[in-house]
């Protein structure tokens, strides 16, 4: 066993003895221990500022983006944002413990289907440092354990903000690597997490395409992926116009980072003449570059032509695919051969249309009339989220509190065996 | 691209294509072909019966054990079962297109989480030709398509009732290849499915150790296990004795092969001076071997002593594994040391302690006073199961139709945008 496996080992197994403790903890004292958590935090504020001082350093002297030291940035507002979204998930119902079935068998046994919590979790993440309470917050709400390896540049930031999270679970009687963050962020360390059956019981890989990759080929304990959206808006023949104006301009320009913006639009040919330069335009004034098909060219010439690969891409910025399609069938045929299964939408008045959508596309979130950009915990009304799932099992879409328990079947009798 | 990875890749994606028709198929269509594969296994029996003799030929030949060669042999009644079963998943409830859950946002847009098939589904066993059948008929009821790869004992009569099934989808017009088993069973198929991310949506193993680990180690694909049983009967200080005995009888002699039968007994000391005798004595008479712990063996000198190693065995015969415990405490601990988190129970008049027991075993199904052999679908009332998921996440203990589906997010709005 290298040194590496072996040190995550450890580790792992160590938060795995925590987790069970984490399991059979109280709703009352994992709430408190959240509320005890945010409490650190805001105490730690120092201590946290300086080690984010110190990769904030490290990004400059690298060379990082404005844009990505942005993200990495911490400030009294943006720690207290996420002492207070602690604080939010401590508010939460508790999933563990629900009890979801209930039946009697004519023998007379009762079978009772209640939630409990997965175990360890592990979070494998790149993004922001606030990512990191987030995921740990939502872990112990649900009363699993959790093993978080975040990105190299916020690796300070993020043992700072583990520290104070210990300091909470203390506070409330829970053992402090219930939550462990890797110290170190070797990619080795992915492979070694994947690697851990008995101890790791799920993987969580949020990020780009290469971590994913990596995730998924490495991995020996399930998964669950929050991979790309390449998200469709298809402008039916019956389309409110208007309508459609605004759930596209919504769905690509107010946040094309997200991976529920939209990549692609498809437009009806019966009204692609009106509606495209109409669109057009609308987004030109958002500076939303197009990439148009040979069909769509010859009603916006100055329009760039698509390529094959451009229909597959995930812009992450303000480029929009266009094609022109011959009605319904065409539209689900291009969304099924291109799409990611993520979210797409129809706009249309006309009800049959709709539903055969709604129907057809097999992905995660289907809309009628509205924007794909709703594809999220709390706009579902989840109260908070793990991501988006663009896996088929378990947990599928906006991946809530739920999605972070499994369940137990309990089983009562009055001495009852099988004949 | 190996030659056998390019011929499984081929009928992956021919079974991929089928099963989105299959997917969007009526009740009544995937109904009928149902009803028509039971028949066409009727009117193929003799071509059935043909294939299954070339097996059972072949199987003689090779020297396999009797049972064996049992568990292979179809006959007029055998093959009249398969029919009749098939017809009854024909008559379940149809799960897809179920709503579990609707509700509306303050902002007015709708959300309804609908039941969908998960899509292509393969499954890997090595048993009895039944399953062939059974997999075949789940997974069209729940509008999958599956990719069959049976054991190669099995070969020739499996290829024989797919034919049959085959006939079946052709004449409720749907395409053939949505039930594909495969025509060979050479190794590395295994490895070749699992491969296929993208196109295979899920594998499930049903099998030994050895066809387990083959698939969890290369699989890029989720995968739901079933996997081995090492089940728990503890008899506690204010146990019914008399209860006790008949439940221990039942969950390890009446089918000990079954993955849900008891391997090993923890009794507790206060009672194991009156209670081991007598159960000691119920066992011998139903041949069953005891591999005793020391302290039991100072009650019952003749018993064998138990290895460690026993204690992890899940022995798939009548050899039952004794161990004295202090109290419910070390019962737990035991049962989560050396279990597998399949199917484990305990017999006490005492409700505390009862509950105590149920939420701290972390097991697929915990039981209170009731035998471990319930752990079944059709027990359970499913109607059917695919099999008994030892995995936690989607699917946990009896699997049945529901567990073959996921689900989708409709959205309707009147062009609502995110704010």
């Amino acid at each position: 066993m290298s040194d590496l496996l072996q040190r995550v080992t450890e580790l792992a197994q160590a938060a795995k003895k925590a987790a069970r403790v984490v399991a059979l903890a109280s709703t009352e004292t994992r709430n408190r221990a959240l509320q005890a958590a945010a409490q650190a935090l805001r105490v730690d504020e120092a201590a946290i500022l300086s080690a984010n001082g110190k990769d904030l350093a490290a990004a400059q002297a690298k060379g990082l983006t404005a844009a990505m030291t942005d993200r990495l940035r911490l400030d009294h507002q943006r720690l207290e944002d996420i002492a207070v979204a602690c604080e939010a998930v401590a508010k939460l119902p508790d999933p563990v413990g629900e009890v979801t079935e209930e039946w009697t068998r004519p023998n007379g046994i009762r079978i009772t289907r209640r939630r409990v919590p997965i175990g360890l979790v592990a979070i494998i993440f790149e993004s922001r440092p606030n990512v990191t309470v987030d995921a740990a917050a939502l872990c112990l709400k649900s009363g699993n354990g959790c093993i978080l390896r975040g990105g190299s540049e916020a690796l300070h930031t993020n043992l700072a903000l583990a520290q104070s999270f210990a300091t909470g679970l203390r506070n409330a009687g829970l053992p402090a690597e219930a939550v462990t963050l890797l110290p170190f962020t070797d990619r080795e360390a992915v492979p070694a997490l994947g690697s851990l059956r008995g101890i790791v019981d799920i993987i969580i890989p949020r990020g780009g395409p290469g971590l994913i990759e990596a995730v998924v080929n490495s991995a020996k304990v399930p998964v669950i992926k929050h991979d790309a959206g390449i998200c469709h808006v298809y402008v039916h023949a019956q389309a409110d116009l208007k309508m459609a104006e605004a759930i596209i301009l919504n769905a690509k320009c107010q946040r094309p980072s997200a991976c529920n913006a939209l990549e692609t639009l498809l437009v009806d040919a019966a009204v692609a003449p009106k509606f495209l330069p109409l669109i057009a335009q609308a987004l030109a004034a958002r500076q939303t570059e197009l990439r148009a098909c040979e069909k769509t060219r010859a009603i916006l010439p100055t329009a760039p032509a698509a390529t094959e690969q451009d229909f597959r891409t995930e812009h992450l910025g303000l480029i929009l695919n266009i094609k022109i399609v011959g009605g319904l069938d065409e539209a689900v045929r291009h969304i099924e051969a291109y799409g990611s299964h993520h979210s797409d939408a129809i706009v249309t008045e006309d009800a049959a249309t709709a539903r055969a959508f709604l129907a057809q596309i097999d992905s995660a979130c289907v809309y009628w009339n509205a924007s794909t950009r709703f594809t999220d915990g709390a706009e579902f009304g989840f109260g908070a989220e793990v991501g988006i799932s663009t896996d088929r099992l378990h947990a599928r879409g906006p991946m809530g509190l739920r999605e972070l328990t499994t369940w137990k079947f309990e089983i009562v009798g009055q001495g009852q065996v099988r004949a």
